[in-house]
């Protein structure tokens, strides 16, 4: 008879996001007058600019001509993108050719499905709190353990990253082969420092480890001096592999497209000890089970780095940090102790004492009509915090600052 | 030190498609004057038609729109396109609803994703010859042993399906848990009949097994009575999973949509012995991995369901298998053995005796330009055959059999 795979069945509760869904479905469905505004789940509001819309339409009247119709196109992405993408790395002080970059319809999908080339036996080391994806892709592959009370898998290593590390999550004290690092920070904000990345560059060089760096909040940064890329850090090349996204930086969520770089030098060893290019079995993976983006789509996305596109894409992203920066001292102001919000689009403040994020949650969902994330939904390191997302229209994010201050004064 | 998956190491060679191109790439550079008609790859060639393009260009501009810019949609595709899809099967004389129905960007992806629901320790039976997907991603997964010198890997349970069987694979002779089984067939072109596809659903109620049923070309059926889904099938919802795409069936191979139906009396058994129904499974898998198809594809999907759009469709799939009469046909004349191509979009052709199949593939690059897919490439017993796609603009198909009859004469 066949069976599942039981690693499953080790999964606690549904993916975060749902259980949010669930829960402000359900107070609406009890109080249909409350006007619930929504700063919970990272999504962007604004629509896509005109270059970038006009690239799908013309891409679109390019599918329906015979002479200018595309069938399959390279599953790693259009050259057109690719070297777009190369040069933004460029501009950036990174170093990435053409062919070490590979399109996909996203980063959640990238960073799920980059665990499947490396070995069921590699320790694997994650910041708490965390991105959920990160977690439950390798619980899904077997790589842990099952939870404990406080949702920690087994097997994994968590790198407690809070207020009193000043959200520099520690080096491991034991050995471990591969780390999940998110700079800006999903959920916390924080940028982590030159100094620091380093610091793990120079560890996964000892170690043998391979770091998986998701950047996906990279555009923005406001800060100069700042680090975009993993790979203006020297070494990184031969440790590294980076996730971008135009989901939150282009208001792609809806659109979908991203990429992920492997540069040709990243190895790990393969049973008898050989170093194995991790270029090569991404590309075996990728075209195996991908079968490339959308072709309207990567032109869309190659539009956001056009003069005019990439213009107007940081005149969202400036519009988004005005939010922030309304939450972050609004919120700051009504007493609450804030994080974030200053090179990344989410604010991650802390719940008044006494209170859990769940708790937190409700209240400011019953009391003040505000969808947020509770921090334990990231992890145990997570409780007691709460993320507030700076995607939504300026009205709202007032009116929410608004209502927390004079319902929630903490 | 962080480890590969060795697995990767046990496949062979390189993906049939990426070979095929290599060696015309390669005949190309030495042959700059050589006219190559493909007919390898099965890649459409026919425009978008206008109804879909046209939903393309309105979805582009709403996205663009404040008031109708959509960011994350539900993982699962819009309602709109799951109740087209629904209505679709009801047309067929299958039953599916709505929310047993995953839309995502292709069914390469989801015949290679699926397995990842299943545990490790499942019988595989795929036939031969068969769709490299399935077999790759389950060698990828771990499930099989290494390759024997016919390329066949150990394991896995090769059901032989060629002329001596009128290419119906026959039951297996062991128990088997997880079959893919495809029909229309790719490479073959051949349908299951009727009585066949009840035997297998039989066999996996019987044996508690699950079928995998690609039917992504299902549309290219023309005989009346024949099975488009293997929903028709008394007892099939307790057996099976199908896979549908928009790929061929209405020119996406460059656009990406596909789906993928999981009904929700579908059960595998865990480790304890309990039935856990698969739909639940693949759901979590799909909404952590997964973050649905782009909302404007979606659109042009649905597109294809409107009274304008699906005769379009229907149209150049007329077209199409008008190239596969004449395929079919003009190598009946010059004394090739044909088989296919009534019913499908592949013309599945025994090669000359004495010849291997990419000894053929060789010699027809070489001497008529053409290129097809050698049938080996598709599993052992494809050796001594040899596909050709009827994906082609008319007169580049004339061409090509008019220069196979001249020029390769069987």
């Amino acid at each position: 008879m066949a069976t599942i795979n039981t690693n499953y069945q080790k999964l606690q509760a549904g993916y975060l996001f749902p259980e949010i869904g669930k829960r402000v479905r359900n107070f609406a469905a009890a109080n249909p007058s409350a006007r619930i505004i929504r700063l919970g789940i990272g999504d962007v509001v604004l629509p896509l600019p005109p270059p970038i819309v006009d690239a799908i339409k013309v891409a679109a009247d390019e599918m329906g001509r015979k002479d200018t119709f595309r069938g399959y196109g390279p599953e790693q992405g259009y050259d057109f993108l690719l070297d777009a993408v190369a040069a933004h790395f460029r501009s950036q002080g990174a170093e990435v050719a053409p062919d070490e970059i590979f399109v996909s319809d996203g980063s959640k999908c990238d960073t799920a499905n980059i665990q499947e080339i490396f070995g069921s036996d590699n320790v694997i080391a994650v910041t708490d709190p965390v991105y959920p994806v990160y977690v439950d892709t390798n619980v899904m592959a077997g790589r842990t353990g099952t939870a404990d009370g406080n949702g920690r898998y087994g097997k994994l290593v968590y790198l407690p990253t809070t207020a009193e590390n000043g959200f520099e999550p520690a080096l491991p004290s034991q050995h471990v082969d591969l780390i999940y690092l998110c700079s800006p920070n999903n959920p916390t904000g924080a940028v982590m420092s030159r100094a620091s990345l380093q610091r793990w560059v120079d560890y996964a060089q000892k170690e043998g480890a391979v770091i998986l760096f998701d950047a996906a909040y990279e555009a923005f940064i406001r800060e100069p001096g700042l680090v975009h890329s993993i790979f203006e850090i020297p070494g990184a090349r031969k440790v590294a592999i980076e996730f971008r996204s135009f989901s939150k930086t282009a208001g792609f969520t809806g659109t979908r497209c991203a990429f992920t770089v492997i540069p040709k030098e990243l190895c790990a060893r393969d049973g008898d000890g050989n170093a194995v290019a991790l270029h090569g079995l991404w590309n075996r993976r990728h075209t195996t089970k991908f079968n490339g983006v959308s072709y309207p789509i990567q032109r869309a996305a190659a539009a956001a780095f056009s003069p005019e596109g990439s213009q107007l894409v940081k005149a969202n992203i400036d519009y988004y940090m005005e939010n922030a920066r309304i939450i972050r001292e609004g919120l700051g102001k009504a007493g609450y102790r804030v994080h974030g919000g200053e090179n990344a689009p989410y604010i991650w403040l802390r719940v008044p004492e006494g209170t859990t994020s769940w708790q937190f949650f409700d209240r400011l969902l019953a009391e003040a009509n505000v969808v947020g994330t509770p921090g334990s939904g990231f992890g145990s390191c997570g409780e007691g915090y709460f993320r507030l997302s700076a995607f939504g229209f300026r009205e709202n994010v007032q009116e929410a600052v608004e209502r927390i201050r004079t319902k929630l004064h903490a």
